[in-house]
């Protein structure tokens, strides 16, 4: 089995990406997520223009903290006119004390003469002579040759002279970097053809970017031609577009094309290292993610429903507990009873396909979705309203009112909140004052509650989101979605009104009563 | 130059996707929008299995709307062991009097057996008969040959037999579908190869879903096999994964391929069909989509927006005009001064680039964004931060206090707002109710505005979002981000809070601070 060696660069070239902002923990913990799928290189950052990356590099030299993966750092050659030895920039990659350096230098005659502004020759010496100084010094370097396409377009002969420096200068691996994401396949395929062909032997990378969402089909594309390394980000994050993605591209070349990238049996990680990953960046992720989105083995279609059901082969290219992903059928109008059974037979497993019952829940969910409830994300709701349906709800309390006071911030705590709830007949008042008025109405549900159920102190929110979901301006009707947990559950509920407090605190109702129904 | 055929199935196929339901009146919008593109070919439902669809088709019949594209109807072939003219789906499909019709069969010898449940004989009968059916009644048939692929795979005769049988029938295009999104481009193209050199003359399209990443750079390489039609949907909506996203296909095929799909000069509306498009179907827009997306040609790094300024082309592959984009320079703490300087710059034509200011409104810039805010993404809030920090705000209205108070939904209206504004020393207080905190403050403010600015009555909140961006359950700090518009400009701003009453007022209050700074 052919090995591709893998290099993520989420803590480097992903950190370009628009809304993406690394701390020195989240670096840590991200690195820690990759060294634990087995990622072999993780692209740390440039110690030498980022004070973050050069405490995240300090760190990690004073305490080394992953089982197998190496933190390499990233730069650019020593500057024009300067000796490497004396160029603060190499130093800086030299004093992480890391085995694996990386450094980029320009390929294209049109970026040398135009942004740095170099003589050719002397882009060539900045190159050979950087790579030679960090060879010297013990370490294994890889060469990112930035623009090379382009520069193959612009001057064949002097994008080849750029790499044959970094190979005099001792480097390993020459990185063929299409840095615009302007190159169709086939011509990063034939220009790796090319560079192999130009220098036999020699260890061939590719990093690509997305700018015409071909970065996986490039990077397949040169991995076919001979290429033996990928640079990737998780969930693709990165400058404009993004990076090559390592969620879709790693399946793919492992499951499909019978590379070794990984351990396979660390392939089931996948999933949730990519979704903890972007959790701890702070992005939204893509449902439709190839492998691991949330929607990647969703099933909407009644027939599609039907031929999953008949076999699971129908509409799924791989199984997806392969990567750790698992197979949904959505709750929507258009999905009908096959979907609703499906999900309803989680809660009784007994229900047979003809129970009429199944037509009753259908119908409850088309009135509801009508006026904005959108069930396919939110599974907490969905099962308090089907067993509400079927006269199964247990209620375990009745909130009988409640009033939010909330004013001009001058200090913490500023929002209060009043409830009066019902258990059993039993009537309890409390209120509570919080940070804002969610929090003043969350504190003082649980308060009420924790008379009657002390064990809703261990479920917290974790997340939520309020979604706009017609355009009466600021009275729109908003959908809020809430997703809670215990520590190791996750549900998510949701409330739809035109008050943003009304649709938090159904939400919130909801989120308890699933807690004390399925989980406490 | 080689005309592509394209058929969009954004409102057929693009409606399996999760999240996504149009109602007949979106259908309408986005039929218009795609229509104004230049799109030849709208698969635009099943009128036999979907009432709305059936709706739509009639409608369309009664008082057709668009200038030159045309509406397919999409069904499957007749049922097993009926004649296809006693076939309902099938004269359902011929009731919408359209001239060219999409119906999809299996080409797959193993969904004949274990889904469809028909004999091999059977399935070919279909095929033939439905075609020629629809055909002997003047319409151009699109025959999509589901799981082609799988079929070439699973039994390569029995897969070329049922495009036979649709030939013999009478169908104009022969549809190659991966339907499970699960093969390489490789193997498309060479498939695509066999089937042109089977059926010499045949036209082929190619229907491609993105479960690897690869529906583009699928599509890509059947056409460049010699298919003549591509089937795409807006944005890559669709079941799991989604289909070839029509926005990354398009430009790549026209701009860089020389293919002709559409009037040249109606590129330019491609990034505004898509937004609007998206805004129907309120989804989410991802900002990393190539071509269109918010952050496609977005640049962060300082080393990159240097070389742009020197050069435009260094990170961009197309002029971003081309498809009616826009290249944007990120503010953030990694941009530092550069992108700082390129953003101040529209407000301040006068400004150059040692001006000291500009680092001052760095460094502010990065004390907020540790403190969570997001400038990046609220234009308008950079604006007037810039200018009060440069001293130059000038200050419309001071809010001296407000309250709202929020009561159990007993009907509408249950929300008070009360806030006392001053405008040159003079006060103004002014109280009113609306749908929800948001709504009752929003009114109350420019209640009390209007008596200064009797504009503020032409602006409009447009959509708003809340993020959660630290983890402290429901006392998190919350990011509130409201878009406005007068109609024709849209502007974002921002406030930042655990309260999100009082995250709603600051961004409120800065957006019709913005409003009258820089539209009224």
């Amino acid at each position: 089995m052919m090995k591709i060696e893998l290099l993520d660069t989420t803590l480097r070239d992903g950190a370009q990406g628009e809304g993406v902002d690394h701390s020195v923990n989240d670096k840590r913990k991200i690195a820690l997520a990759l060294d634990r799928l087995g990622i072999p290189l993780i692209e740390a950052g440039n110690p030498a223009s980022n004070p973050k990356d050069r405490a995240f590099f300090e760190e990690a030299k004073k305490s080394p903290f992953l089982s197998q993966a190496i933190l390499v750092p990233f730069g650019s050659t020593c500057r024009g006119g300067v000796k490497a030895q004396k160029d603060a920039g190499l130093n800086a990659l030299l004093q992480t004390e890391q085995p694996v350096i990386s450094i980029f230098g320009k390929a294209d005659i049109l970026q040398v003469t135009d942004v740095l502004r170099v003589t050719p020759q002397e882009n060539l010496r900045m190159i050979e002579k950087s790579v030679a100084y960090l060879a010297s010094e013990g370490r294994r370097v890889l060469f990112d040759a930035e623009h090379f396409f382009d520069g193959i377009i612009h001057d064949r002969e002097y994008a080849l002279e750029a790499l044959r420096a970094a190979l005099r200068g001792g480097a390993d691996v020459l990185v063929l970097c299409d840095t615009k994401g302007g190159m169709l396949p086939e011509t990063l395929r034939s220009a790796t053809c090319e560079v192999l062909a130009a220098f036999s032997g020699t260890k061939v990378g590719i990093h690509c970017h997305d700018d015409m969402g071909l970065a996986v089909a490039g990077s397949i594309a040169c991995i076919e031609a001979g290429a033996t390394m990928a640079q990737t980000t998780i969930g693709g994050v990165g400058e404009r577009c993004g990076n090559t993605n390592l969620n879709t591209l790693l399946p793919t070349l492992q499951l499909k094309m019978g590379y070794s990238l990984i351990p396979d049996e660390n392939l089931t990680l996948l999933t949730e290292t990519a979704r903890e990953v972007l959790e701890v960046m702070n992005l939204q992720p893509n449902p439709r993610s190839p492998y691991v989105g949330y929607s990647a083995f969703a099933h909407k279609g009644g027939m599609h429903i039907d031929g999953m059901m008949k076999n699971s082969a129908s509409f799924e290219h791989i199984k997806p507990e392969l990567v750790g992903n698992r197979t949904r059928f959505l709750l929507s109008e258009q999905v009908g009873r096959a979907g609703v059974y499906a999900r309803l037979k989680r809660l009784m497993p007994e229900i047979q396909r003809d129970d009429p019952r199944i037509k009753r829940v259908t119908e409850r969910l088309k009135r509801r979705e009508l006026r904005g409830y959108a069930y396919e994300t939110a599974d907490g709701s969905f099962d308090l309203m089907a067993l509400d349906t079927l006269g199964k709800r247990k209620h375990f309390f009745e909130v009988k009112d409640y009033h939010v006071l909330s004013s001009t911030r001058h200090d913490d705590r500023n929002a209060q909140a009043y409830i009066k709830i019902s258990v059993d007949g039993q009537e309890e008042i409390n209120a509570a004052e919080g940070d804002g008025p969610v929090n003043a109405l969350d504190l003082a549900i649980r308060k009420a509650l924790r008379v009657f159920y002390p064990s809703v102190e261990n479920m917290h929110l974790r997340d939520f989101k309020v979604r706009v979901i017609d355009s009466g301006g600021t009275a729109s009707t908003v959908r809020v979605l809430i997703e809670s947990t215990d520590g190791y559950n996750v549900w998510t509920t949701m409330g739809v009104s035109p008050d943003i407090i009304q649709a938090c605190f159904v939400a919130l109702r909801d989120s308890v009563e699933y807690f004390l129904s399925f989980i406490a």
